[in-house]
């Protein structure tokens, strides 16, 4: 059987949408939204719609829908909350779609949607993902959402634990050196993930503005078997996603 | 004292020129375009005149200029020679002037010209570079050429390298994710640097295009104590350019 093609990108200015028209992308950014948005789909969310745009984020809060908007870690005085994933309880999310607007996490969503298909990855979903992964015949590009376009440790991380069960499966190969080495530094990082990841810029960031009581909850394997899923500009939980497009 | 602030950019697409303005960029393209630079300048070359365009390059042979051109690992057909380090021999660049035009490390040459001073960088003057750089009073930005702004693995581990040695100098100080992870990845490739790079996508393109020869030499420290500088977009030797730029 032919192997497929795994490959990383550490930054949304480094993605090439005409490379991956018939890839499977998955969007990882672990600090904070993609690990917020499996924890939404975990508690019940319908569907979570990203806009790049504050206004966009405004106009859809006076529509009456649920608001999760943040910029560089803070919560916009309109929105229902922000983007620490301890806001997207049941209580407050179940059934409902949420408008979500972040520093990173959802212009790189937009920015992909030229891809065959495009999820959202985090430790909380990764046993989940990488069997989901295996299972269909594609190729995949992992797309670190980074941080204002630069190369972050997070993410690269998850891309590499991502990465070692789809090799180790044998039925993904690699010639991509960001691949290779988002797999060393994961070698490096999976014998005490929060102690390796206490060095990220990142991490600092969230510890100076008291916004790091989720981190050990980010970096937790296997919380939910969620997969997020885009269609058409939303994002639906996968088994929601197989029911309306059933050729997926 | 102030400790100086130590970057790392993976990719000529990452590089935000207005945060340079008044940092030292060190241009790392290990395979093969910084490595070459180093060489000529080693045995006697007077000057290299960097150009992205091959039409610009042709302009020059045609006005008796000595060219050195590839484009990704193959000689253009008016050229005198390609990009291996082994073409710069003494007999042909000693005093002379040489055109060069590569795949990668031309363009992110110019590119970089906003910076307070843009030099090259290898493992073949790995000790003159990092001691004069411990020596200046400016923050550094160590720009991996890449291969078609994508990242790779040796312009990274080349990184890490130098920012190992600036770090224990006591000088520097970084926050930069990429600087962190690039040490790391030196840290696993130190040992057994050869071995190591065998792994990297543009080891295997050299090899299959049997342009693989220099690979030994490329990664072999301190050849040189030569550091190729920019000035007014000519490459020239540091102690020429401090006779030409006394306050450099």
């Amino acid at each position: 059987m032919t192997k497929r093609k795994l490959e990383t990108s550490f930054s949304p200015a480094l993605f090439i949408p005409e490379e991956n028209l018939d890839a499977i992308v998955v969007i990882i950014d672990v600090l904070r939204a993609s690990s917020s948005i499996c924890t939404a789909f975990a508690n019940g969310a319908a569907s979570i719609i990203p806009v790049t745009d504050v206004a966009q984020a405004q106009d859809y809060k006076l529509k009456g829908y649920l608001v999760a908007a943040e910029r560089d870690g803070y919560v916009l005085d309109f929105a229902d909350f922000g983007n620490s994933p301890f806001n997207f309880t049941k209580e407050k999310v179940n059934g409902r779609s949420i408008v979500y607007s972040t520093t990173n996490g959802t212009a790189i969503i937009n920015l992909s949607l030229s891809a065959h298909m495009t999820v959202i990855g985090s430790f909380l979903n990764i046993s989940s993902l990488t069997g989901w992964l295996i299972s269909q015949h594609r190729n995949v590009l992992l797309q670190c959402a980074g941080w204002k376009n630069r190369f972050n440790i997070e993410d690269t991380v998850c891309a590499g634990a991502i990465a070692e069960v789809l090799i180790q499966s044998n039925c993904f190969t690699t010639i991509c050196d960001s691949t290779l080495a988002a797999l060393d530094l994961w070698s490096l990082a999976s014998h005490d993930l929060p102690g390796y990841i206490e060095k990220a810029a990142q991490r600092t960031r969230l510890r100076d503005k008291n916004l790091d009581d989720c981190l050990e909850f980010c970096l937790t394997a296997d919380f939910t078997n969620k997969i997020p899923v885009m269609n058409n500009g939303v994002l639906v939980d996968l088994t929601e996603y197989n029911r309306i497009v059933p050729t997926g």
